[in-house]
């Protein structure tokens, strides 16, 4: 764990210059030393905040899939039709690899590396995660808004879409990221909508 | 390089073994000591086989994209139509995730440790494999079989879908590789197609 006494912004760069470092670098060559320099403290003092390197990459798992949990559960628990939602998880998820992009690097390229009961508890965030999009494709079945597809593998194609992104997206790009997630969305929702 | 006198089953264990440690610890953390233990080699010997790491690194990222053009060209090249086509290239991207997990996780993960020239010749070739895709997605467009979109981004839209398997996808799970692909296919072709 980070230390819990550690001043909110003191936290706050510690993760940020993790973040950088590992996704510039990889977890394994990113070093303690590293970090300390782009946080302006020196090594001693981050071990004083931060008990070993693994327990950053802990944090900055848990704040991404939190943060992304958070914006989807807006969107699921608004009264919008399911396409809409369907739409609103996209467009929350490209914005989501538009902002963080460096976090989103570390949070799909490095799993490997968090180990144990910690990992577990990511791995139930991150099916939540794909159970809320699941949950929304089973409505829109239900009500006959969607055609007949397995839930869970609907949900992959819809976010393999969005998660893909960090690989390609560019900021300064000619598109948005809600554009490119509309023109997605228009795929996606063609491809699950029923035809009058 | 890869020296190019060393035997053809000599190479091929070699990049096997470095394919393996590569996926299962990180480039950065995997030791040549490693790879030279796998396939059962004293580390001068591979030394005398390969230069550096980074040769792999190259080797697999270059076996990889060139298997994947060579089998998408023969869907490319066929007289199918745009949608089958579609099909076609999903399979052979499912097929590929399902066939080499440890080869793709190093191709789509391991992307900042190569560098200069030889980088700049594998982003050709995985820009082809992605043009190939487009021209499928113009084709179609043009022959009203597929409705107008931004072909790059329904490429990768449709590729997403397939790479991202790498993830979750368990050769040992409820789906294969193919059923996998044509659900993907059935909501990417309803999504592109024009409707009557």
């Amino acid at each position: 764990m980070i230390n819990g006494t550690a001043p909110p912004k003191v936290r706050a760069d510690i993760i940020a210059a993790a973040t950088r470092v590992f996704s510039e670098r990889g977890y394994h060559a990113a070093s303690m030393s590293e970090i300390a320099e782009i946080v302006g403290m020196r090594k001693p003092s981050l071990y004083h905040h931060v008990r070993k390197k693994e327990d950053l990459l802990f944090a900055i798992h848990e704040q991404m899939i939190d943060e992304l949990i958070d914006e989807t559960m807006t969107v699921l628990s608004s009264s919008e039709s399911p396409s809409e939602k369907v739409r609103g998880v996209l467009r929350v998820a490209m914005s989501f690899v538009a902002r963080h992009r460096d976090g989103v690097t570390v949070f799909l390229q490095e799993r490997s590396a968090v180990s144990g009961e910690r990992w577990n508890e990511l791995v139930v965030k991150r099916d939540f995660y794909e159970q809320m999009v699941s949950r929304i494709i089973s409505e829109g079945t239900a009500s006959q808004t969607f055609v007949e597809v397995p839930p869970a593998i609907a949900a992959k194609a819809v976010l393999a879409m969005a998660n893909w992104g960090y690989t390609w997206f560019q900021p300064d790009g000619p598109l948005s990221a809600e554009q490119v997630a509309d023109a997605f969305a228009a795929i996606a929702l063609r491809g699950l909508e029923t035809r009058p």
